[in-house]
């Protein structure tokens, strides 16, 4: 019963499902010059309007995607392919999510160059580093707001202090749970996804800052300024706006309780022998809380707390199928054992404290289980006696 | 009342809503290894299941997308960009969808050559002027099914005799109205939308033939077999599955149903004078009635019968915001005036007879009125009279 992997997926808030219920029947396409088209296209600047405000923007500065992972493409492959002429060079850190890891490592296959920004022992972007990266050709740094695995929020104000070219910053794991304010964090590009605030899937934005030129990555009918071709998807962007509303009002006591939860359960964790929080001891996310349990594997805990219903995640879910370890967990420091030894308990708004209780119950027994099947433990047990 | 604008959108089958709702509150990622991740992997394999049944194809060779829009970006630009190596040349017919014309333009920017192959008045692609065009560095020709502004239904099977390289097929108007069958074909990639079966927006497929290799255009976390990044639209993805379920059971009879109601409507429509059918008289979409006014921009119809409660196209939703004439209608040869002057009706699964009567009965005063404000007409009238 307890869910505790809501970085890797979260239902749909009832009243998200029911402001979509309103529209699925209407066939208006917000492209047709009739009464229906108009309606449509009014339910999708609503719902932009909705969006923008959450994160302080003006409406028209929004562009709905289909994604988090198609934000960050166009954000980082869209503005490059775009403002090339500026310079080949970006830099982006080693913790990004995989979609922005692999949006530079096409740009790499396609001439550009790449720098990846190392983070400290606590997934902390370090400055002085950053600004070593930077050069005369450099046009975009992307640094992510919070890490979704380790829950480390970045300075992003003091980052945007470094550099003077673009700035895109991915806010998927941060909406929602902390302030995200475009004109505080000073970005020039900032992606939005709605799953992540429950709303639903297979919708998200990109906030690209007026005056900001990007290339579009899909390529239709000159939908969303020219941006994002593709018929809207009306009834999701009518979700993703109510889910944006409902984050506007609800985020500060959400956070607020969520990280009660957190630090309850951080606590209960930490005291099961040798096992660490990864990320930062403070500046985290109010929902995340990644440990790493000493000689054991990650998965098997996953699959045995999967038997007594608690889901969490080793790192991230979109690379959850490789065998790699989490390659924000090897930036950070850990070895590889450490890192496969790692597990992410992500709460979200249907948690409650029970869940935490059941939690701290019933993951002692099994960490000592699988320890006590393990080589490793059992000749350092040996050892200490 | 008579909503007659379905290749624009449609409104989503209750029984497909009724299917999601089961899946918007379930919080499970497919690429999560947990119970709830494998709970949404046997959501999204289902789903598979149905759309590849639906058009004879195996179910691992559906990869699921945001829409025909980025499908067809996926076959056209992901294709070349794959095979570059085999030659520079594609083929695509002149009335393609606007997203596989900007996807060609898109690769002529970038040292590809493209050739449009020309349709003749009933926007039939010639198969001699095609077979001109095929080079030996020919690697891809991409020839819609059925175009959605005038209905003409090509001879895909034919056109497949005239080369070797890869044959992408866009079946976004052609789905569920007339038969799709991958095999009977004989393409290698196959663009399906979700909406034009009446499941939910923001959801589509690219079938790709077992062999055929494409790059992704969405670079994530390596979902949908590395093809398509971004965490899986599980409800959406869902309701996509029961849409083709739905139309896999369903299309014949309803085909059968909207042709009779469409004939009905061409028969009256052609009563009005000086009114001519846009596309092939006979081997077109089941649901497509596309007509031409002399004297009248299409526009005003629209608009005129708008207030009626009747809502038409003028050639397609996604370019309608240009003042551009449709590049359909001028690639059948009708000249700029008879091309502004054309009005698409289409029907679709709510259509009823009462809705074509409604439209016979109100069609002509509108057009009659909007002529006596022509001062074209008015001349031609005064000369003939």
């Amino acid at each position: 019963m307890p869910y505790m992997d809501y970085v890797a997926g979260s239902p749909v808030d009832e009243r998200v499902i029911e402001e979509m219920l309103k529209y699925f029947r209407h066939p208006g396409n917000p492209s047709s010059i009739h009464s229906k088209g108009l309606e449509a296209r009014q339910i999708v600047e609503d719902a932009r309007a909705k969006v923008a405000g959450l994160v302080n923007a003006d409406s028209s500065e929004i562009i709905f995607t289909s994604g988090a992972t198609e934000s960050n493409n166009l954000a980082v492959i869209g503005y490059v392919m775009r403002n090339k002429n500026k310079g080949r060079h970006i830099v982006v850190s080693a913790i990004e999510h995989i979609s922005i890891i692999n949006s530079a490592k096409f740009l790499m296959k396609n001439g550009f160059e790449v720098d990846f920004a190392p983070v400290d022992s606590h997934g902390k972007v370090r400055p002085d580093e950053l600004e070593n990266l930077i050069r005369d050709d450099t046009i975009l740094v992307s640094v992510q707001h919070a890490n979704p695995e380790i829950g480390t929020i970045q300075d992003i104000e003091k980052i945007r202090e470094i550099f003077d070219c673009a700035f895109h910053v991915d806010a998927t794991a941060s909406l929602g749970k902390i302030e995200v304010d475009v004109e505080k964090l000073g970005v020039d590009m900032l992606t939005l996804s709605s799953n992540d605030i429950y709303g639903p899937r297979g919708v998200g934005a990109l906030y690209i800052r007026k005056g900001v030129r990007v290339n579009p990555v899909i390529l239709g009918g000159g939908q969303e300024r020219g941006l994002r071709g593709g018929t809207e998807n009306v009834a999701g962007i009518a979700g993703f706006g109510k889910a944006a509303e409902i984050a506007s009002e609800e985020w500060r006591a959400e956070s607020e309780r969520l990280q009660k939860m957190r630090d309850r359960l951080i606590e209960g964790m930490l005291k099961i022998e040798d096992t660490y929080l990864n990320g930062h001891p403070v500046e985290r996310l109010p929902n995340n809380a990644s440990f790493r349990f000493s000689y054991i594997e990650g998965e098997s805990i996953l699959l045995s707390i999967d038997m007594e219903d608690i889901q969490a995640s080793t790192g991230s879910a979109c690379t959850s199928k490789t065998l790699q370890p989490s390659h924000v967990l090897m930036a950070i420091g850990l070895k590889h054992e450490e890192a496969h030894g790692s597990v992410v308990f992500s709460l979200g708004r249907w948690s409650r404290e029970e869940d935490v209780d059941y939690v701290l119950e019933k993951l002692p027994p099994v960490i000592e289980r699988l320890r006590m099947m393990s080589p490793l433990y059992m000749k350092r047990k040996k050892g200490g006696d």
